[in-house]
């Protein structure tokens, strides 16, 4: 019923996380009132976060240049990584405040039922990265919901193993919640509460 | 904080409307994870609806060919011209099925508050439509909201004195409600029980 170009781009819009067609409409809409150079950037961020974001080859997280900056950083304390499950709660953590380790980022959960296993995690990076001797804890940072502790569970019988303390953020984080929306207070004192596992 | 390419494309969505800072931030992350065809999908679909959709000179809806394909259809009777707020509206009456007339689509709601008068919408091109003796009818379908009657009032005082006939639709929509959001029934009752006004 739309004319191909919006229809078009109302299903590619469509396709975006809790955006169903009625709101692809309104979306699409959007940019066809928008100004032509705000369309214009919109178009080249996509392809431009495609073209130049990588994974960093030490601690998983997306990034320009390979080494990241956090991994980059020497004034960060490399006996100490904060493993968390997706780029976003890396960000939350920082923005906190106080923690100078490093980090490693899984890009998921454990979560047999949606068949996630390790294989689909960056969990092998993880345990080569443990495994070399500089690594002294792993403070798992993975949100306190059924996929988060048993992620946090998994991977401390993992890294023990190989001399690495493993420790658990306090339950600051309210349980059942996303860590991704906590708030910086209740992040930083997740942090210093962290308990031996 | 986030890689800059990432962070333009998290400002640029953040953009639209209804997309907070946290949205964007998934919705970017999903686009970074999504297949590379979807990505370049998404981002060709924004650039071609800039460049191929234009207004139709008749009836002023989106349009990719000028006259639109409504406005060339002969079959369409060309005595009655359906007055609506956005293109959205246009395609909610053409599912509920049953009008066999013609459109002319706003672009908006006149709103004083908001510094939206006459002169921000098609109006002057629905007067110069309604001016050559072919159109009978014009049924004033905006929204039943304050902004959507005002605009119906003012256009029927406009209409009249061109020898046109201005008709509202019945208040089979819900006050208050969206247009948009009718379902087919409640739209084909509305525009059936339209009076003169």
């Amino acid at each position: 019923m739309f004319a191909s170009p919006i229809a078009r781009l109302i299903q590619q819009l469509a396709k975006l996380p809790g955006v169903g067609e009625k709101t692809a409409a309104r979306l699409a809409f959007h940019i066809l009132r928008a100004s032509p150079e705000d369309a214009a950037a919109l178009a080249a961020a996509i392809g431009e976060v495609r073209q130049k974001i990588r994974f960093c080859s030490l601690c998983c997280d997306l990034t320009e240049a390979d080494p990241c900056a956090i991994c980059r950083d020497q004034r960060r304390e490399g006996a100490m990584v904060c493993v968390v499950a997706q780029p976003q709660d890396l960000i939350a953590i920082e923005r906190a405040g106080g923690y100078r380790g490093r980090y490693h980022v899984l890009h998921g959960l454990l979560s047999p039922l949606d068949g996630v296993g390790p294989d689909d995690l960056r969990v092998a990076e993880l345990v080569r990265r443990c495994g070399d001797g500089t690594v002294q804890e792993a403070i798992l940072a993975t949100s306190p919901s059924v996929e988060g502790e048993a992620t946090a569970v998994y991977l401390a019988k993992l890294l023990r193993p190989l001399g690495v303390r493993a420790t658990r953020i306090a339950t600051g984080v309210p349980m059942g919640g996303e860590l991704e929306y906590a708030d910086q207070a209740t992040l930083a004192r997740a942090i210093d509460g962290r308990r031996e596992m």
